[in-house]
């Protein structure tokens, strides 16, 4: 594959993203460009901090270097020599009816081997089914345009890999999930370049219909409560965060994934029938495109 | 050993640290009675919540069982069978004057083998040195009445243990942290029952002291702000958390010790010369007797 080719398609998406956060919410993003310390390349982290995003990331990073003996043993692939460049988001919105929203596209080439992976997605607070099946059918429409995308086998991994083990519970309404993709590179590209321009016409619809929607305190409270389990997922269990601090990465671009405000409250559950009570039916893993 | 009697005795610690609270904040505690579904045995678990321990959990456990092969291979000594009794403590202060308190004292068997562990820490957000100083006397104190403990060593162990990797940073400003000892049963009970029944004497004045001190916006979300790193270390590092959440402990008990409010603020750092900045010098590990 042509690297410069794709390091300048996931530099394209990562402004075409910010570009459309900034005409939905007016807020901008403050930038910082670092260097990866134990080899070449580094990273664009762009922050959202306000009123409407409450806090989010949009990272782009390209780096290659050397992997340890440990970290090697850990990965899929032969050989200590690496390059890795993807955009990688988390955006935490400031109204509790707004989801959060995960995205990742990466390649990566580890000695001869080379290949794509990523993901997107949705964990909200208080949503309608609507939304989630729409989003659900916008993954499987892009899926389906693509021979190598299978929208039914990453929407099952999807909610295999982001699974709260000891709550036992998912931490939301799934998505897609794939890695390690290598028959058709070419294909496979597109595949990636129309998950990452289309995040816009996924995300954008659900901010701007939901972000000026008056909320209760107590609406407030179960999203900064919830909040709890996604710090709980990406400390505990989140492969990439986990990945990015054994190797010592750059700590601020990788922890902008966790939430602005947080609580955890000893032994919280729902009342029965409640609003907050449906989210835990809903994030139960189940056949969003057949409804 | 006698089992019994370690039970009764860490029940009767319990009790006391909990009436300890209750006469300095007024706070009454929640508590709930659980069973060890793997096995025999249970916990009683005591939770604070309110104006002066914003969260706070003094949980006692005294539970059996046979370890799974894969938690086998990876603790100490052999057999499946196991024993495990302690209190176990963390308590998140309201006024970000007051520093959040862990402590632990635990006597295990497995198989043929047992031991004792445990420790004290202190993470503070605004503090004097006197304080500190203080803390890591009485601590030496306690250690000098005991031929089996070594305060030094336990000292750096402590400093050791309660770091987080990822950030380069101790947790706070250290305290003591052992585990198997084995040498002298009796005189090691002694020196943990002395641990247990001087936590008030220890705590209690410090939250005497600070719990009324008015504290401005700032100072309250630096408190919040560094709660993260407390997440961070617990859910990333704490062995008993992580042992807690493989061995499908009960959830709530152990994560328990997580802040009740918390936030994250992408690259944060305090201001030269503030008095934030301040803790970031006073948590670098040093030899705070001698001073």
């Amino acid at each position: 594959m042509d690297k410069a080719n794709i390091i300048s398609t996931f530099k394209n998406i990562q402004d075409n993203i910010c570009n459309g956060l900034n005409k939905i919410t007016g807020q901008l993003y403050h930038e910082d460009n670092w260097n990866y310390k134990d080899g070449k390349g580094g990273g664009r982290t762009r922050i959202f901090s306000g009123e409407i995003v409450e806090k989010g990331g949009v990272n782009f990073s390209a780096l290659e270097g050397v992997l340890s003996e440990k970290i090697a043993n850990k990965l899929k692939g032969g050989g200590h020599q690496f390059f890795a460049t993807g955009v990688s988001l988390v955006i935490h919105p400031k109204n509790p009816f707004v989801p959060t929203i995960h995205m990742n596209i990466r390649y990566i080439e580890r000695g001869k081997k080379s290949w794509f992976g990523g993901g997107i997605d949705l964990t909200p607070y208080y949503i309608d089914k609507t939304s989630i099946i729409d989003f659900h059918k916008t993954l499987k429409q892009i899926c389906d345009e693509h021979k190598i995308a299978n929208y039914q086998k990453y929407k099952t991994q999807c909610d295999k890999y982001f699974f709260i083990k000891h709550r036992n519970e998912a931490r939301g309404v799934g998505g897609i999930f794939f890695d390690y993709l290598n028959e058709d590179p070419i294909d496979t590209f597109n595949f990636i370049k129309d998950l990452g321009y289309n995040f816009n016409k996924i995300y954008l619809p659900i901010l701007t219909n939901y972000k000026n929607k008056k909320y209760t305190k107590t609406q407030r409270e179960f999203q900064l409560y919830r909040r709890g389990r996604y710090v709980e997922f990406n400390l505990v269990y989140d492969r990439g965060t986990l990945f990015g601090l054994e190797t010592q990465g750059r700590i601020e671009s990788i922890l902008m994934s966790l939430p602005p405000l947080t609580s955890w409250t000893y032994n919280w559950s729902p009342k029965a029938n409640s609003e907050e009570s449906k989210l835990y039916e809903m994030i139960k893993p189940k056949d969003w495109i057949s409804m």
